[in-house]
């Protein structure tokens, strides 16, 4: 059986999701969760590999398992042997091809900016700070542009080594909330690093020290080196993955589904 | 001179804001950075003594210094000093009678629930889960009813030797926020531990446990056993405290002012 687990946790303690040689990641402490209870460690595949530092409220994680378990019993056995800084959110059986990372149609980022003189210790965890009078009109002038099928080649970090750096924002959008900005973007997926590459760059262009215009230059190829800085992890969020259910060609049930 | 300082921390790693003969108390962090800036500890009171794991977002203090310091030097000097759970958020100069306790008009705290199945752990830290069919009509209803002013000591909790039990609730209501539940609740003071036993005791009626009608019941001077439970701490917030300007009976300007 397939099974497939929402997943939620504060990344501030771990080097990312994806198992790493000499730190800990999310995906290592979700697979001894598993062994604990299971009593054999099963691989888990995730559909976001999430960098260092950055969180996740509805990160999506496969597993194949030999028999049938009790999706509840699944839920609360994982959480009672995972840290308090990742749950499982939800569980559910998949079809026999569900694969949380290649069936994902889109992803969701959330990235929090604050225009506060001071950060609140409530909020400074998880948010970055910017100056009271950022230019928010032409950041989200710059953000428009973003939207539709770019090669992000500027905004993808070394080590990625993407052989197709082609990749379709279908959503991006600030909201405006009190002291707090707040970046939402949908993309059918993102490169290593990019949200937040585009996210030093929008402040750039917030800054004033570049033209909202000259991000449609930075979408077609040009080096990392072109865009600007990578911005902190720790205010960065994978809010959700999508995955669509698909229909065989020919038929009513099909190939990838999930819940 | 008197300043006014306004304060924002995460209450989880600490014994509370007052100063403690054995744990380590919000205030007494704050003094000590003002003494490391300063050369010189000064006394430092705050408007709420907040226990044990409860935040602020907008603690107001107050100092007396004898010579002036420049305000922008006062918010990142102390900050500097101070750990990333505490920070000043913002100075000012008060009036010569302000004293952040005694000439507080309001308070504002924030409590929230949540009735996710299971909590993410951006969240889990400062919210409390509450099962997800809990009954909010009955809960507004009985809130509602705690407006006014009435006798707390049943929502008192032990040790506080109020002498004065009466208290005036200016505003409470819960804002429903997808699974998020949040009471904002303001009034003219607030004896020890008193949000939290209305909190433990709206639950209870949420839950068909008591009559929302119950709650007028308790405003009478009921002992504290009367009332339900105290709720956690880690999600209550004192989010502001309120200055009247308050004119001298015969002229312009006078006693207790602040910013």
């Amino acid at each position: 059986m397939v099974y497939r687990l929402t997943l939620s946790y504060r990344g501030t303690a771990y080097a990312g999701w994806q198992r790493q040689p000499n730190a800990i990641a999310v995906q290592q402490v979700v697979e001894e969760a598993l062994g604990e209870l299971l009593g054999r460690e099963p691989a888990v595949v995730g559909a976001g590999r999430t960098d260092a530092g950055v969180h996740a409220r509805g990160q999506v994680a496969h597993l194949e398992l030999g028999g049938e378990v009790e999706l509840r019993a699944l839920v609360h056995g994982v959480n009672h042997y995972l840290p308090e800084d990742v749950r499982v959110l939800a569980a559910g059986a998949a079809g026999a091809g569900f694969h949380a990372r290649k069936s994902a149609t889109a992803k969701e980022y959330s990235y929090r900016l604050s225009r506060a003189a001071v950060l609140s210790p409530l909020d400074s965890w998880r948010t970055v700070r910017v100056e009271p009078g950022i230019d928010l009109g032409a950041m989200r002038e710059a953000t428009a542009l973003l939207i539709g099928r770019h090669d992000f080649t500027a905004f993808a970090l070394a080590g990625g080594a993407h052989r197709q750096p082609r990749r379709t924002i279908l959503a991006a959008e600030w909201i405006d909330r009190e002291a707090e900005l707040e970046l939402r973007i949908v993309g059918d997926g993102f490169l290593r690093g990019m949200v937040r590459s585009i996210v030093g760059t929008l402040v750039e262009v917030g800054r004033g020290r570049r033209p909202a215009s000259g991000i449609a230059a930075l979408l077609s190829g040009q080096p990392r080196s072109a865009a600007g800085p990578t911005a902190p992890a720790r205010a960065l969020v994978l809010e959700r993955v999508d995955y669509d259910v698909r229909r065989s060609p020919g038929g009513v049930s099909g190939g990838a589904r999930a819940e």
